[in-house]
């Protein structure tokens, strides 16, 4: 069956990736978080729910958060953080918003597969969150040829924003412990009205 | 031409629906507003759109203000307000979240052309925008019956909706004294990042 | 008392910006829009909140569209237009939107203030909506000073924006003419689950 | 390291939950989306945006797909689906919108770790994906006792977020293989304009 095939080859591929991450990157992050005045996060398509689903959690936490292209998101400054998601380092909307943040002083921490892209190359940190390369996609498809398969599993950047929502609710947890939060401290925290 | 036949009457329509509107009352909005540790805005459909609008200028203005359904709205407690948009007054998604609001302790502003609706009572303050009334409708239908139209210049919430927006934009104006904000100030609070 | 003066200058000003548009060139928009196979809109900020409030309308009539942003817009192609909502007529997101389109063999319907703008030049259709000019301004301020005000009634795009929406919504009763809807056939596809 | 941990702890807690899915259900469920004539997507705060991730790769495969809450929702009908995504199954917000859209005599399909919940009660199919029981959280909570951990790894919703957001990512690998879909098919319909 297809589906149980193509989840067992997510789990196993987030896996894989998450086993390649550069801890001590991580490590920065977390105390760029904890050192800005503001957080703000960016990402389009689903880079940029896996960017809402984070900042859900910052604010559960009680960290200042704003999502690029919400409703009360106030002028980024010097002294607060832009978190950027891009699979490829090269999303306009995204390498955009980098640039002017960078411009105004803030810090710019990417979350890429490509750390030599636009958005890579400005950041002041980058994450390297691997989706398939061009090698993988070349194997992908001699396995599938060999299988009779003409379909990927997991199309586009599926992989990478998965592993993306892994490894920053992995941040999370390392947020909570600096901070010393529980969970009924983020229970307290969470929208009531709807 | 219909557009500009269109366009009087709604400006007609609202300049009318603004005579009415109880200045004191808009007085306590302005009040309560400024005595909240937090305003919430909720609204569905075009009346969420103008409540995202206020919001947005709430915002400029240095006031701490949530959007119900946007990422980062935390939970609401004692001391906030919850500013409740719906024509009606009886729309779920609002009537829902403001009976929640009201439990928890938090104040209910709303905004209807009902004051008598499930939403009206329950609020602490009302503002009343009236939209197209019932014998208003009868007097359109026998108007365009004359004129051979067959059609509503305005459907549905339409002048509700924009008297909302102006009304509250009105809002904007008075706080902005109130606070002796410049339009500079807000200027500078306004999102550069798109 | 404020609210009411605001309110009043803001009718005003929507009313003389209304009279002063090209209704030739609206007449153009409503035909494209009626030509195109699917209708995108596109807005930053509180005009991006203007063109949602004219997409739910375009929905209701029974027309494609999409919001650039939302969950499940597709790729724009050929014989599809977009309509870019920008006071400047600079706003980056907008404009670099509007480029892709026009590459993309789209046509382009922008409503600005400022036709000599970067998205007025690459537009196929330009809808004129002043907001305040340089020389308003300078009245304003004047005018302000004599009074002793020395906060704007109407700050930032206020009344680009409430001009656009007013205009948009005779746009929408002009197209209910030409598709010979009824405000019960809007009613219909007005969504259910809020 | 309490990051690399935590992510262990996800990816084993989402791979223990996936061999426990009801694959037989899951098929069904394919059935119910190819049988749909528009499917709409529901779900409050971080499982909205897992319900807002799915509904991207429906339109991707060409399926037409809404959101609720966004600007361009219609009316849902018969003949459309509901796919509802609550852990608890009580959302209010959720379970309010399953109801109408049941008496509209629309399909209902929930994803919920409650199968006797409100939500699961009123669905046409429940797909189960369990997130921490009770049982499962006083283990946790002997385990980080006996560890000296005040926290928990994955707070709230996560586990049952991410398990979703994957499983459902196996339902679309059935879709593209059911559809004849290529990657390059969906690629395709990818939003462009950001």
């Amino acid at each position: 069956m297809i589906i149980k095939e193509a989840i067992n080859e997510i789990i196993n591929s987030v896996k894989k990736i998450q086993s390649e991450i550069d801890y001590s990157a991580a490590e920065k992050m977390v105390e760029l978080i904890l050192n800005s005045e503001n957080v703000f996060v960016i990402g389009a398509g689903r880079s940029g729910l896996v960017a809402k689903a984070f900042a859900m959690r910052l604010m559960h936490l009680g960290i200042s958060v704003y999502v690029v292209g919400e409703t009360i998101t106030p002028a980024i400054r010097k002294g607060d953080s832009l978190i950027a998601i891009s699979g490829s380092g090269e999303t306009i909307y995204v390498v955009n918003a980098a640039k002017i943040a960078k411009k105004r002083g803030s810090k710019i921490i990417s979350i890429t597969s490509y750390p030599n892209s636009t958005l890579g190359k400005l950041s002041d940190l980058t994450i390297v969150i691997k989706g398939r390369t061009k090698i993988d996609k070349e194997k992908d498809y001699l396995t599938r040829q060999i299988k009779g398969q003409h379909i990927s599993m997991a199309p586009l950047g599926t992989i990478f924003e998965i592993s993306c929502l892994v490894f920053l609710d992995g941040v999370v947890a390392e947020l909570m412990t600096r901070m010393s939060k529980t969970e009924e401290d983020l229970r307290k925290k969470h929208n009531v009205l709807e």
